[in-house]
């Protein structure tokens, strides 16, 4: 005879089965036994799940992200009571603001040994505060029928909660009394999937039309969910000879029409107010480049916003007309309206793009533009994941693929935190996996390595060594040199050869652009990091040099 | 001229300084600019500012930590906006429930980039919730004198509520815009300390002193915070003679009636219903040792409970008597009283603590239990730093100096998070400083150890490498033996040699307990790594024959 805590925690992975979740991050602990017990057992007879353990639990929440990131499928993350949890917060932070679904699943003391002292046990109740969608606490040691009836409910409505647009995180928090062992061996219940209706959208274009017809209109495509078929935004461009202003996480460029390195064309002014649009329509959430928000902003052109999951996301305040419809559907409706753009404008704008992509193929000296140009040698269908800081800006101005990869970043909140991590995450669902990153960044999560190892992931990672943080030379404070070193360039010192032997991968340390191209364009079993030496003061003068570079092409 | 930015950070400064506040750690980032850059520039002509720097958040805030649990004065966490300071939440909780101040000093965006999809910008107001004890935001870019006042009185009263009983982490948000250069090279203005007068406080004996009088009395000393003078409560056993039950982390340890290895005792039965007390008089924070608390309730012994901080935190709900005053206050009215114990009984109860000991010191194979036995030859007046799980339970019970150490752990949530970073923490204020430590707890935050070689600090760390997690194979589900080694032994195949060859620390990896306690009796510069070999099913024995030794001789 199984016991009210067991019956109840097999409801509770039998709701989460039935709402499609299939992943699962867990940290181990004490007060999670039952859960870990009974997942292990689940995982033992239902092929479709994975369990993945984590033993740090930043890590871990950066790891499932990676998942959910790939998948576009909420992931559960589990650790026990106490401080375990609080190290999610970074992820979560993200997840919220990027709109990643997570599941975050938390053991509990239950609520006789809270506030008086009990170890390790810390106010739990809405630890997230406002960066989740719902805060829920479930007694599994119940054993009510309504407690369980209501198990098989609310679990599958915080899934639906997690996957709605906006997507995002939701807290499901679960006191558990000693004695904590379940009964394993045991039959378990079958849980009824709740139906669930998909919302149909519908969009009027007439105003529209009327709006946007032989007018300058460019579409700008900031980072997009996987969910958007990129293959509508190329056939738009290609038939109705729209631009599209691609951001690199927006996965459409290589194609004609798709404009590229729109942040370096602005700031060498090669963009003349002749290419300024009468409208642009934005999909997908913050670009990378700020400058083109900018741009934008200063010549006052109406903006269109689509998507359900970032309209409301203004921060230029120059939002002309929102519409709260999924991408997918308004690109589908745009094709098969009779809108058209103005003609010449496509041809013109889309030359510029070319120019930076023809002027990185004659570059011949391996540095950090080159290295990231390097990547769209990428294997097919493999994934490159992006960590933030000077690696995003530069893929973001200087990466065209030469074939289909998926490019990833956290662009939610852009910390540099727990990058190996989602990397890693995104890693379990291809067969390759790319991870470009700084030394700083780097040394930050590099726990997070411990995952390749444990599942046998295929990650290469490129490191950009240039011992320590090179955006900020970028900046003003480069200037105040006193202090400059301590508190901004903080280099490390960091043995990368030794981090590799440490992690058992293999070392790679290319001193050509022909021998990383090499590395690249092949696929490479486990972990594998790839050094580059960089300088940071170099750096510098490369990235003016090819400033330079592209000026001098438009005063000739 | 110095614009308002500048002198409103400089009256921050001052500020903090006027309240005695020295200690900074700092990550560095782009919004904490002036931040950063003036108080590079008030340390080189302030000799006594200490200024660290740590590139992982998660690690910098343990770190912060350590010092404030070491000095026991508030110390300044600096970080950008951002997930940055989300990595901060661990150390947060741990610090609320541990009662140690920190300043949480964020920068963040300006209103008008808030919520509206801006890069790098999340919600941080009340980002840490309940956690922390007040939250402002203060506008440092405002002219205005009444903001400069508000400054200098605010940010001086948010260090005294950090530090007042129970202490404890506070916020401060300061939105900044850009441009965020300061003025360098001016002069800096003058703060006034506020005047803070000290409460005094008042006990009346009388009743205490009938209450006890002659009764089996047991003095439950806790975790004690650095302000509490052990003297005084060696001096009370001593003279008034009552037995002390010490916590490891009470510190007063080594001293005639003082009774160790607690836990021990009672779980081999060799306390036996004789020695139950009238009255258990607690001193500060939970105990290690759970069986205590347990082996009080079931007996339902009268209980007083003295101190500022400890008061409320109550979890068996055994308490009879709350004083809520200065523990010192107390042990000084109570040695000036003409209070007495029952006079045999401590004689009978710290026999026993020394039977203990004294199967220790026979001991001779290098184990868990004597890696631990071992660190009574640290040498004097240095830092032992316990990280949770097995070694701090082992300390509980098998640790006693050979003369004045001071023992720490982080026993507020009892998390295994920031372990080596709250040690390095505690090694700015000591000459040597141990850390004993498993492998999981280990790696954990292995980043920590970075600032080791970054500010030259002595810590020489004990792994004890069993590779996994112990503690769980002393726990129920040990013997779901199917799921064990992948859901709680979690081997992670560490080679502790690699990780001290990466962080360039010195590896030493002894066989015997003389040679270990060859290596921990001598002072050690720089990082020191010791691992200690062990194997989890042998622990389990081991700690099965201690107790059997035990028992042993009790029968006889």
């Amino acid at each position: 005879m199984t016991d009210s805590l067991t019956n109840n925690i097999k409801h509770l992975f039998k709701a989460l089965a039935a709402q499609g979740v299939t992943d699962y991050v867990i940290s181990p602990g004490s007060r999670t036994t039952p859960i870990a017990l009974l997942l292990a057992e689940y995982a033992t007879y239902t092929e479709s799940i994975n369990v993945y353990v984590d033993v740090d639990e930043r890590s871990a929440a950066f790891f499932a992200l990676g998942i959910a990131k790939a998948t576009v499928h909420p992931v559960v993350l589990i650790a026990t009571s106490g401080t375990a949890i609080a190290n999610w917060m970074p992820a979560v932070v993200e997840a919220q603001i990027s709109n990643v679904p997570l599941i975050l699943l938390s053991t509990d003391r239950p609520a006789e040994l809270q506030h008086i002292g009990t170890q390790q046990t810390i106010d739990q109740t809405k630890l997230f505060g406002t960066q989740v969608k719902r805060f829920v606490a479930i007694t599994l040691q119940d054993a009510h029928p309504d407690v369980t009836a209501y198990i098989d409910y609310e679990v599958q409505e915080i899934v639906r909660l997690a996957a709605a647009t906006p997507a995002g995180p939701v807290h499901l928090n679960l006191p558990l009394r000693k004695p904590l062992m379940p009964v394993l061996g045991e039959p378990w219940p079958d849980v009824a999937a709740q139906t669930n209706v998909a919302a149909i959208e519908q969009i009027d274009l007439t105003a529209l039309t009327a709006m946007i017809t032989d007018k300058k209109v460019v579409i700008l495509a900031g980072p997009l969910q996987k969910t958007v078929n990129v293959k509508l935004l190329q056939e738009l461009a290609a038939t109705k000879r729209f631009p599209i202003i691609a951001d690199v996480l927006a996965n459409v460029r290589g194609v004609a029409g798709v404009v590229n390195g729109i942040e370096l064309l602005l700031q060498t002014e090669v963009i003349d107010d002749t290419l300024v649009p009468d409208i642009v329509i934005r999909l997908g959430s913050t670009p990378v480049s700020a400058r083109v928000m900018t741009w934008v902003q200063d010549h006052t052109v109406a903006q269109i916003v689509v998507g359900k999951a970032t309209v409301g996301k203004d921060y230029k305040r120059q939002i002309s007309r929102q519409l709260h419809v999924d991408e997918n559907v308004f690109l589908q409706a745009l094709l098969a309206s009779d809108v058209r753009a103005n003609q010449e404008y496509l041809a013109e704008f889309s030359a510029l793009g070319q120019q930076v992509t023809k002027l990185m193929s004659s570059a011949d000296h391996l540095n950090e533009i080159t290295t990231v140009y390097a990547m769209r040698k990428a294997v097919s269908n493999s994934a490159i994941f992006v960590a933030n800081s000077m690696p995003i800006r530069d893929m973001d101005n200087f990466f065209v693929p030469d074939h289909a990869v998926t490019v990833m970043a956290n662009r939610g909140a852009n910390g540099i935190d727990g990058t190996e991590s989602t990397a890693l995450g995104v890693a379990t669902q291809f067969d390759q996996t790319y991870l470009i990153t700084g030394d700083l960044t780097f040394f930050h999560d590099m726990n997070g390595l411990m995952m390749a190892k444990q599942y046998q992931l295929n990650l290469t990672v490129v490191v950009v060594n240039n011992d320590g943080g090179s955006i900020f030379s970028f900046l003003p404070q480069a200037n105040a040199k006193d202090y400059f070193e301590e508190m901004f360039g903080t280099p490390l010192g960091l043995n990368v050869e030794k981090v590799a032997n440490l992690y058992d991968a293999t070392y790679h340390h290319p001193h050509t652009v022909q021998a990383l191209e090499a590395l690249i364009m092949q696929p490479m079993p486990g972990l594998n990091i790839i050094e580059i030496t960089s300088d940071r003061a170099q750096n510098v003068l490369d990235h003016r040099q090819i400033q330079n570079e592209l000026q001098a092409l438009y005063n000739d």
